[in-house]
């Protein structure tokens, strides 16, 4: 694996937003979303030994934990969505709800962003946009211009709407013609790796209805913004205001434990199932589901929701506060605990300095990284037990850094 | 997920070689390999809730937990099996794999048997062959016809190495002809879901030789066999004689925790590296590698290998007995602790009546499955602690509930 930073860190412990490396030292974490409800969180901790302890085995037989796990996750979601499918990876999760929009359309076309990730598996990686997949990219997907703040779509904030869903109509149009038809349209709706662009509420309503008349499904892949973590809202596309077919989770859902989950509708999920008679082996295991409803109830016990509201829109204040020092800073944006500072330098992108300020950061304790097309917008992402004094923490090392950098 | 049995087994507990449901009744587990050293062995136990305490993070940091891991696995193979990648499922090991296979060679052509399972990405699933994937099977990959001992490949069990053989230069020949070329053969080498056939040592050695003169790399699936189930060797490629490109690993490897891997040669892996970049965020996390760890450790220090083969060659020797007494045993067979016995009636597969015995068994409080091309062969696959006592209550059960259904 390629590891972070020039110097990787080499880990030793963790709780709540530290991390500790081997020499002792300690490091704010601000960028961890699989620790969600913090590092080695003792509730969930306990529940993870005490199903081990206990039981732990796949899902051909009936276990309380993954059906009090539905349930108790379902109802977190409108829409419909009460069906829910258990996986180990938020890649999964995507590979599964690929194939249910498949199975329910009978088409086969597949609509992503151009600067997006999904997931590793070979199917989704298709629609990944940092390397071309090995045998190129196949003829049924297609990547539609993603919607940025620095660099809108169409060239404007104002008509980054109108153009975006252009776009997907061409790739409607496209699909249409080359035969494929249209089984999704998946989206990330905070656009997480496009660089979390500022989006007004309906932002994807054209394009959604677009898709829809061509009969295909919307794919909400919620593993970066979903579980409280924007602050506002549960999930992403409560804020962006739109009804996903199907949703996935991933990353945070069991605080580092492996476990991802597809929701959706019943009919949807029967539909696939017809085709298709999936099993997963560890998914839903009782360990697994364990890990899952403890963060659930931390996440409500801790109200964390608000607390991602609160601090991140603290800590985004700051950020600005700090921006007014340094011209190189283009933007700082963001909802609840997830958001950053997108750096640009003579006109342009500023890739290296964001490079150079990653590691200026860790060497002064502070754990971030880039994002964005590319790659020059500094990534916010903490576990959401992250307190104003954290907040305050990462921007007093940001000026400093940013002073030692440019 | 489709359960088990008429009546689902309703689990609330596990130890050992036993799972108990809710109402406290207890049963014989026959069947889960994922549980390799024993439902909850508190080595593992203690291994997981330790290290979920401490740090459980991805890794794009440098941990020992997944280096030592890593340097204890590959100790384990030959062939320059040295280098590993962390995945948290076995279908996610396959899907890796098989790309590892096509960015080495360039060709995307796979030839699987067409009677196996190799899990459930979209990319993998194309290899099953219980359910066309939805959108039809791929063109470049091909079902050669599997080994099988009651209705051997070529009419004779005598011929079916050359029969097998044919199958795949004729499966080469397709794939050469219509241009996607031979990038692999995936097996799995004690052929499980095929029904583990007897096959005699180097039964692959012709078909493997003609996929290496096309080109392509072996892929060894030991999910099911690896990790000293079969009692004779650590590995199937090693009781078969062998040597593998990259092996697979999977459901046993935590013993139930979700973690996996592909074990391969280090200018494979940087081959799949430099065109694939992949990342796996639970893949090698510290708890998994903790987990992983543990269970090698139990294996040496319980002599587990030893012990599969000791009393799987007892357990056969009892099947033998039993099927002296009932004419529909047509045949017992397998190797350490994955054996049965496959069930005739009439001149045909008795799949009906083996779908009763299992769930006789388990009226009987003994879990067991069924597998093969026509499903009439009991599965018996327990974890590795199963003892000579365990062994004598199956096949005391399995006479008991022959005697009942037939």
């Amino acid at each position: 694996m390629t590891t972070f930073y020039r110097q990787p860190v080499h880990v030793a412990r963790g709780e709540g937003v530290w991390l500790w490396d081997t020499d002792g030292r300690r490091y704010l974490d601000c960028y961890n979303n699989v620790p969600h409800v913090g590092h080695c969180h003792p509730r969930v901790v306990e529940a993870i030994a005490g199903q081990a302890a206990t039981l732990n085995t796949h899902t051909r037989y009936v276990h309380d934990a993954i059906l009090d796990y539905g349930e108790a996750l379902t109802a977190k979601f409108d829409h419909d969505l009460d069906s829910m499918v258990m996986v180990c990876s938020g890649s999964e999760a995507n590979d599964v709800a690929l194939r249910m929009a498949q199975a329910v359309t009978g088409k086969t076309g597949i609509i992503g962003t151009d600067n997006t990730y999904h997931g590793n598996t070979t199917a989704v990686s298709q629609l990944n946009s940092s390397k071309t997949p090995i045998g190129g990219y196949l003829d049924h997907v297609r990547q539609v211009p993603a919607p940025d703040n620095m660099q809108p779509v169409g060239g404007s904030c104002a008509g980054q709407v109108e153009a975006f869903a252009k776009g997907v109509e061409q790739a409607i149009a496209e699909l249409e013609a080359s035969g494929h038809g249209v089984s999704t349209l998946i989206v990330c709706p905070y656009f997480a790796n496009e660089g979390f662009p500022t989006l007004e509420r309906g932002f994807l309503d054209r394009a959604i209805a677009a898709v829809r008349k061509a009969g295909g499904l919307i794919i909400a892949d919620e593993v970066q913004p979903g579980f409280g973590r924007i602050g506002s809202h549960w999930w992403g596309h409560e804020k962006l205001g739109f009804a996903p077919d199907i949703v996935t989770l991933g990353k945070p859902m069991g605080n580092g434990h492996p476990v991802a989950a597809v929701v959706t509708r019943p009919d949807i999920l029967t539909a696939f199932q017809e085709q298709f008679k999936y099993f997963n082996t560890f998914g839903g295991n009782p360990v697994s589901a364990a890990a899952a409803m403890a963060v659930l109830q931390v996440i409500e016990d801790e109200n964390l929701v608000q607390n991602a509201a609160d601090v991140g829109a603290y800590a985004v204040d700051l950020l600005r506060q700090v921006q007014v020092q340094h011209d190189v800073i283009a933007d700082v944006r963001g909802s609840g605990l997830f958001f950053g500072a997108e750096l640009w330098q003579d006109g342009a992108p500023a890739t290296e300095l964001c490079a150079e300020m990653v590691d200026a950061m860790r060497e002064r304790g502070v754990l971030l990284h880039s994002v964005g097309r590319h790659e020059n917008t500094l990534k916010v992402r903490p576990p959401c037990v992250f307190s104003r004094a954290n907040a305050d923490q990462l921007a007093e090392t940001l000026d400093a850094a940013m002073r030692a950098v440019t």
